[in-house]
Formats: structure tokens, sequence, C-alpha cells
């Protein structure tokens, strides 16, 4: 048993509130991105591409349209909810040190992906796979990573020059963080319990 | 920098033709299943469930859906690419120790999935975080985890009954094995090769 292994998996959090701003140096990004890079792929297509923004401007029009996208969310809630949810804060753009959009292209390696032929979803769950690497390994090296999902894919393709065809998987939000939380932040403000294990293993039949 | 992490990212493979057959010990299993179940989650939703298939007769009934399922992928594929696709394994069902299969209740948390609201998807790549999680710490723990994707969905549902509205995900092959190739199969049989790091790496735009 890898105690260090198990430790980064259990120590990852989705973090919006601890971000210090502080640089990533080269040679750790570089880390990073080859762990994610790494990962398994349907086919051996390896159909992700990684945007690393930086860019000030960028970064505050994409925090203005999730700002925007929170309202139509908190919109939908009742009294109880929306109040709980008022409290959470969901991203953390503008105090990260940079953001990585992961996007999947479903050309790459195609007409014929092999294992893809069935399930048409294979291909972004490939970069799905490659997401987690990156998460862990920027755990791993003491970082902290937020993905961000409230916003619509048309907006950030249309932020970043995403060719068509190509669809936005991710938005993470990483850099160095003060501490990461012992537990996540849903659960810490009640919007949400972590279910146990028992209840999601099944033996041989559902 | 963690280089036994490190290790483990780079180390993993999708295994076909490796696995022993050997036991895996409960303890064992739990630790990879806490793993996979510690993965993030859009809206902390926890939208997977993992059955652990040992029975014999249900493994071979996939086996042989999968053998078809192989047979549909090959008359697509023109002579060479034929031929290249008939010497390579597709699934190591009947030899590995055990299946777990990843499955996605879009239920669970609903309808106010917190983070949700915009891309339907998230669920969806949430349960993709968790096999990353599993496959790592299944690697970490030397055993091997291969994914197999030639079959369809209402099949393996009807398999295992699985209820209506919850989606079979992943069919993972999992157990002990002789040791782990140092490339991936599909680039060691010709079929692909990998991309370089540099090639999927943008700066602040595509």
């Amino acid at each position: 048993m890898d105690n260090r292994f198990y430790d980064v998996i259990h120590r990852r959090r989705d973090v919006r509130g601890q971000f210090t701003g502080a640089p990533i140096p080269d040679r750790v990004l570089h880390r990073v991105l080859s762990a994610a890079h790494a990962a398994p792929s349907v086919g051996l297509s390896q159909p992700w591409d990684f945007i690393v923004v930086r860019d000030d401007a960028v970064r505050a029009a994409f925090h203005e349209h999730v700002t925007a996208e929170r309202e139509t969310f908190a919109a939908t809630l009742d009294a109880a909810a929306a109040e709980r949810f008022a409290r959470i804060k969901i991203e953390g753009v503008l105090e990260s040190t940079l953001s990585i959009v992961v996007t999947y292209d479903p050309g790459r390696g195609a007409p014929a992906v092999l294992g893809r032929h069935a399930i048409a979803d294979t291909g972004l769950y490939s970069v799905c796979l490659a997401i987690q690497n990156l998460w862990l390994a920027a755990t791993a090296e003491g970082l902290g990573v937020g993905w961000v999902s409230f916003y619509r894919e048309p907006f950030v393709a249309g932020l970043l020059g995403v060719p068509a065809g190509i669809r936005p998987v991710a938005w993470l939000c990483v850099g160095p963080v003060t501490h990461l939380e012992a537990a996540p932040d849903l659960e810490r403000h009640g919007w949400r319990h972590r279910r146990p294990l028992r209840k999601a293993v099944h033996h041989d039949r559902w």
C-alpha cells in the first residue's frame, strides 16, 4: 500500500476560496500537464488540448459570464436552497494564478477510433481521465484546482478562439493555496453530504 | 515533487493481455473503491455506483457480446487497418480476476445539481473522474485495469439489472498482472502513436 499516493487522492479538493495568486514554476506546470497527457484514451486518440490562460482580460470576461450564470441558477432554487447557495463561493477565477481550459476534439483519430463505434461518448470520457490526472498531479505539487462549470460552452469557445467542432470540457482554476480544506465546501456549507461507500457498491448485479 | 505519485501516473496502462487471475484481497479492493469514491463530483452529487462482477456466467455473456461487437467494428475498417486490428487484443474479461462496472445516475441530487444547469454532461464527467481515481489506485496496488468499450449500453444494463435511467459508463477488467507494458498496446501494434505534449498546449487562445 502506497500511503503517499492515497494521501493525494484523499487530500484533493475542489478549490474556490484558498488561492494565493503566487506564481507556478514552469517545471511544475510542465509536470502537471505531462500527467494529464499521460492519461488513457479510447483508441489512443488523446483527444484533449490544454489552453493555459494567464491573460487578465480573458479571465475577467469569463468571470463576468460566470457571475451571470450564477444568477441564472440561483433563480431556479426555492427560498431555503437560494439562501444556502448565496453563501457558497463557486469560483476563484481572478484569485488563482492561471486557468487551464481542457477541450475535446472528436475528429482526432476519426473515423475509425478503436473502441468508440458503439459508444460515442467514450472520447469525452478520455478527456475527463486527463482532467483527473491533472487535478491529482496539481494536488501532489501543493497546488489547488477548482473546476468551474457555470458557463455556456459557446461563450468559452468564442472567448478562446476554439475551432468549430472542438468542445470545451472544463475550465480549471489552478494555483498555490493557503491550505486545502478537510471537507468539501458543499458539505461544510450544508448543501449536500457525502454518501457512504457501501451504498455505492453492488455485487454481480445492481 | 513526489516521484512515487508520478510513477503511478506514468506506469498506468490499459491492460488486455497480462492478467493472471490471482485473487484481490478484500482490503485492497476496498482501498481502490474508496479512492474512486473520493473523486470530485459536480454539486457533490457523487452520481456513480460500482458493480463488482465476479460471476463467471455473467462475465462469459459479456465476453460473447464484446466478441460480436469486435466483428462489427472490424467490418468498418479498410484492409490494412483490419489486418492491424486482427492482431490487437481488446479485452481480458475472462482472464482478469473480476470486473467493475461503473454507472451514472443523473437523478442523484437532482433537480438542482449545483454546477450542472448549463452543462448537462457534467454529471457524466464526474463519473469519469472516479474511474481515473480507481485506475490509478489499482496501479498503485500493483493491479492492472482494462477499460472495455466494445459493447452496447442496453445489453450491459440488462445483463446486470441496472435500473432504467441509470447509464453504464465503463466496464473495467481488474486484477493482478504479470507486468505492465512500457508503451500502450495500440502503439506497440502500430495502430496509433502518441502525440507530443507541446502540440496539445496552447497559451491564452487556441
